[in-house]
């Protein structure tokens, strides 16, 4: 069993920075990655945080991933962009289309772009969050290998496609959905497994196709079952059309589950559409302000003290733990100690992070 | 109990039109209107089709809705506009969205539009459709009064938001995502309470906020519960952005049901992207055909014959039943007969549906 220990956000930044241009990331690569990685976590999504680095650095050990990838816009319109990732980590790509977005809707009031050939972006909040920051509804998806079946289907035929979609308040928390189209994410079935559990019925289907609440059924050849049956699997098409199909991507058995010894070859979409092209800022602010006191102002139900907006809890959740610190398991922070060391990272900067966990 | 009688959708779709134009709405508006309601009824989406008419005669008698809306811009950019719609029919401000996205767009990649101050507008994807059918990915989106609670409340305080997004594929049938964003309607809990039976978990809560399985429970105060939780509550907060924030139009307990004596007070979301502004047409026809291919090719679960892409199904529905004639049960029909008869629709026509009843 892990022992969970507090480490500060920027050490952990530092620390990946580091790591990544050991692997001949660029130095301003290097830290978009980092920060990708350690926002998760500091929202508390740590299955999209730091633990994925050790993968990360695996793949571009291999050349799976390539590290200083030459990302090319393949097509390029008024209002919208297609960029070949060259097969770089997602990240760099993604702050790319993030920041020609920002740039163009200065005098824009919509942009889109969409991204073939690269890898695992980490949380697609992230870049929806950038967006909102100025101003903009963001819209933010990416295909995934399939690990769900259509209805009636007893394979894997579409992904569990992640869409992220967030909205500027005028407030420091924004609203942010961010969602898989699975009813679950496969690591909680694991979970479950490991634990000797069942799980609950609608998680998952076997190798037949029949709903199951056997773990080990989904794990022996099954898969998840979409959010809602119909309408997760349709909101997982359509994110393979905005992002494969617009940029002319991998789709199906092309796109490989993140690992070694084969790029994932994912494809990305992003939308920013500017608020003010449709309402004043000033009246739209005060417009979701109205809108959240009325959805907070319900009656709730026993034992429950407030309702949030989508994306609030993540929101505390980072305040308090970049205050606090960001709560992780020690074999996490004892693996990335590993990789530190054998990237021959600064030693001091090793020792302050081994420090926490011997605390 | 009704019979279920055939109706062919050319007869329909003039008998509705004769009825509205006798209620001082414009022809062209009048067939628009009843072209929206049949074209449900084609897709086998009853609840959105004829059976509506009498209460839009009823809103727009009594003064709820204006016949002959005034709709204004009163916002546009280069790429989006904002309608009021005028409390005028929800149709016909839609096909007017439309239209000027469509025109829009021969010159642009993408153009948006938000509508306030409306009534109910039919099935979302009949609009996204037309999208789809000037090579589009149309993104259609409407709020509806609060009828689910956040997780956790035990009040409604978010409309079941309906959203449609439709893609060309190149051949007839669109892939067409048109879902609502709660498990399911409310009409499938009035038919468990109606036949006596339970409902299953998941679906509603009572007016406590807790889970139930009776009916009953339900229509005393309990609500619909939004589709897998945390993620179609946080998809029908983002659809109330889109519509009614970016419309500045009316929200939460400003919307009001569908009902005579009250405007509906309802806001839309129309936003087109053009595919060609990201792939050569003909190049996403061959995409998109390989993975429908791709999809339609798996393994199937006992009992099942194929999978099918969103949508396929009601288009397929649609198909068969312009051909051979839609099924309605004779109350409906019965309805639409008093009405016509009370508007004094043209003798001629009447008689054919009557007809159709008698037979």
């Amino acid at each position: 069993m892990s022992n969970m220990v507090k480490v500060q956000s920027e050490l952990l930044t530092q620390l990946c920075t580091e790591i990544l241009k050991k692997y001949n990331i660029p130095s301003e690569d290097a830290l978009c990655i980092a920060e990708s990685l350690v926002s998760a976590d500091l929202r508390g999504v740590n299955s999209h945080g730091v633990m994925r680095l050790p993968l990360y650095l695996e793949c571009i050990k291999d050349g799976s991933f390539e590290s200083a990838s030459d990302i090319k816009i393949v097509n390029r319109t008024n209002t919208t962009a297609v960029f070949d990732g060259g097969n770089g980590l997602g990240q760099v790509v993604s702050q790319k289309a993030i920041d020609l977005i920002v740039e163009e809707t200065k005098e824009k009031e919509m942009f889109a772009v969409a991204v073939r050939n690269s890898n695992h972006f980490g949380a697609a909040g992230y870049w929806a969050d950038q967006l909102q920051k100025n101003n903009m509804i963001g819209i933010v998806a990416s295909n995934v290998p399939p690990i769900m079946p259509a209805p009636g289907g007893a394979e894997a035929r579409v992904g569990n496609n992640p869409i992220a979609i967030a909205v500027p308040t005028g407030q420091d928390v924004p609203i942010m959905l961010d969602m898989a189209t699975s009813t679950v994410p496969f690591g909680k079935i694991l979970n479950f497994k490991n634990k000797g559990e069942q799980i609950p019925e609608g998680w998952a289907v076997n190798s037949k196709g029949e709903m199951t609440t056997d773990p080990e059924e989904v794990v022996m050849g099954g898969s998840l079952f979409p959010v809602g049956g119909p309408k997760g699997y349709g909101l997982s098409v359509i994110i393979e059309v905005l992002s494969a199909l617009l940029s002319d991507g991998a789709i199906g058995s092309d796109i490989r589950v993140l690992h070694n010894t084969v790029p994932n070859n994912v494809s990305f979409f992003f939308l920013g559409i500017r608020i003010d092209a449709f309402i004043e800022l000033e009246t739209f602010h005060k417009k979701v302000d109205h809108y959240i006191q009325f959805i907070k102002s319900t009656k709730l139900a026993e034992g429950v003290s407030e309702v949030y907006l989508p994306g609030e809890l993540e929101f505390l959740k980072e305040k308090s733990s970049r205050k606090e610190g960001i709560l992780l398991p020690d074999s996490v922070i004892n693996q990335l100690v590993t990789c530190a060391n054998l990237a021959k990272v600064d030693d001091s900067i090793i020792q302050q992070l081994s420090k926490t966990v011997s605390k």
